[in-house]
């Protein structure tokens, strides 16, 4: 019975519409398959093609200039056809990663449709694939005991507004009676309260820093920081509308207004250490501005700020009476001495120069903050290592 | 600032690795499109293919013959090409519902770039989009109090494994003080504890019936009932392996005889009511036979039993000792009057001939059961109808 039941569902799933793709041999077509040396394969069955590519971040990637000074762009490579239709091409061996790429065929982008693992990043859909060893494994799920993730909803009084919002609890939350400190952890634009879970592989993380002592057991609360959003698409009233970068009310002040309701809802539904000690902020981009005006508008209630590639503004510029008198209430968030400033970003980011602006004006002032530098820009990749290195230094006294 | 943000952003995005597809114009193509008469349009920009066709759902669906008797299959359309290298294929006005589809193009079977709304079936990506109305408005996320749902994990010491499972609290619950009744809902061959929250649309079917008065606020437990896996493909230390139906040990009795770590493990870690008149459980398929076996095993767990498109056997021919003597467990199990004891099927299901037997085995020995029986086949529309259906007749006294 066993065997008839998978033969007929297998035979069902073949006849109508499996976008698995098939060998010709009849075994299921692998893509990506990860080699013994961490060279990567990639095939596609395509016989009709004209030209298969791959495009990817595990690619060189070239710099090129723009209005906004030098980005990034994924590199490509060719596939290459044998006798029966199937496309490939396998990398040079690549370091350990949580990779992102979609095939390109005769000019179409599509998702390659043997690989399931797909992630959206605003309005893209890319294939992921993870190369074993020291970083891919802390965003690999581990033999390592597992915290929940949730997606709820809360009240926003301020927004007038039911919002989702996604908490990860770490491993024995439910089980114990300890009250435990939490992190606020914010996206960037185009962004919801899926980027973090998803794109950002937070609770892998977490439970992997958890296990290997080297981070203390957190509550990490991901929001939705469009304050013109209840939800992520899809997710909200607004039905299966295409995403788009393009929001109203992302950084007027609204959101960091609100903000407070969020930490209420919190700590009235879990079980927090509730002072600043054991409040943490931090975002990447625009979450990284969130961070940066939230912590200085209530300078009581964090004592750990991550800005994780800001996007920091010349303040002046600004149109909410919410950053006003920035300089001054940094001066008071400083006088406060938070026991932890934390400033990251890739030396080819565009906000680079933003950063550096703010930094100066921070040691002009000599103010307290840690300074992390390294490669790349305003990717997902740096982002993954800045939330890595922040959490460690979080709540340890 | 807010512009040049969002300027270099949707630049950096646009350069990088965009899937969402920009019409000529430079705006965002748009598909699939909803039209006011609930016609729906696709379009793909693919100026290189030579055909593009629509597979899905929503097209009259074929039956043909196969081994295992009548099977459905999708129907497919062609999409034309405009000067423009615009594909489009506009449907006939269709009834509500949720559908899925994919693009194929010169044969290669994809999914739609430019909609990120995509849900995995097993080892296949579907796009999918709900046509508004009476069923459609019933899966959609509509403003109405929403539930929360948790992927966390729990222990099964009858497996020696930490298992994954997805667990769906009602508006509320976390404020209360009240305890609730438990549906635990089963998936099918291939399936796992994501395939009910995701293809199921559970959530979504909760909160609109229980917001209509239509349902008690109830917990929905939604297990892993593979008993080799600890969790979902990507979602366990097996990693981002490719999915398939055809796992060893889902029918052979060691799930059934773990099941009761799962009805623990819910009982001593959310407010419950824990007793009989209490505990609902139904499964589609692989798991109706889970839920078949698992209630007449333990007669005095579940008063509430649902059987979906259930892969009912003959019943001599299955290896496990948890299969010996069903009909003396059937029998005891009857003799215990279960308050509801459910089967529904399509008229169209390779499945249809097993349940005539099934329950003319339970006309024969007078047991009290109700059917329900509708068009189609072996396909979730149907069981998210079964659902819907299933869920209002439950914890009603």
């Amino acid at each position: 019975m066993k065997n008839f039941l998978t033969t007929a569902l297998l035979l069902l799933t073949a006849l109508c519409a499996n976008s698995q793709q098939v060998h010709w041999s009849g075994s299921p077509l692998l893509s990506p398959e990860i080699n013994p040396d961490n060279s990567v394969t990639f095939r596609l069955f395509a016989p009709n093609a004209s030209q298969v590519e791959v495009v990817g971040d595990f690619l060189s990637q070239q710099l090129i200039d723009s209005p906004f000074g030098k980005v990034e762009v994924p590199g490509s490579a060719s596939l290459v056809k044998d006798e029966n239709g199937v496309w490939q091409y396998t990398s040079a061996p690549l370091s350990s990663e949580f990779y992102i790429y979609n095939l390109v065929v005769d000019g179409l982008r599509i998702a390659d449709p043997s690989n399931v693992y797909q992630l959206r990043d605003v309005s893209s859909i890319h294939n992921v694939f993870i190369v074993p060893g020291e970083r891919g494994d802390l965003y690999a799920v581990n033999s390592v005991p597992h915290g929940s993730l949730t997606r709820r909803w809360y009240n926003s009084e301020t927004l007038d507004m039911n919002r989702r919002i996604t908490i990860y609890t770490p491993p024995g939350y439910e089980s114990s009676k300890e009250d435990y400190p939490v992190l606020y952890l914010l996206h960037g634009m185009g962004g919801d309260e899926e980027a973090w879970p998803m794109l950002g592989r937070t609770a892998q993380i977490m439970d992997n820093l958890i296990a290997e002592g080297k981070a203390k057991p957190m509550i990490v609360v991901m929001p939705n920081g469009n304050a013109i959003q209840e939800a992520a698409p899809g997710e909200s009233t607004q039905g299966m509308t295409a995403p788009t970068m393009n929001l109203p009310k992302t950084m007027e002040g609204s959101y960091e207004k609100a903000f407070p309701d969020i930490v209420k809802f919190v700590e009235s539904n879990y079980r927090v250490k509730n002072d600043k000690s054991h409040r943490a902020i931090s975002g990447l981009s625009m979450g990284g501005f969130h961070s940066l005006h939230i912590s200085k508008e209530y300078p009581d209630l964090f004592d750990y700020i991550g800005l994780f590639s800001a996007a920091i503004m010349p303040l002046t510029e600004t149109p909410s009476s919410f950053y006003e008198d920035t300089d001054k209430k940094l001066e008071v968030q400083f006088q406060k001495n938070p026991k932890l400033y934390w400033i990251a970003i890739g030396k080819d980011d565009f906000l680079y120069n933003a950063n550096v602006d703010f930094r100066k004006k921070l040691d002009e002032n000599k103010y307290d903050y840690t300074y992390f530098e390294n490669g790349e820009g305003h990717i997902w990749r740096n982002w993954r290592i800045y939330l890595s290195m922040f959490v460690p230094m979080l709540f340890q006294d």
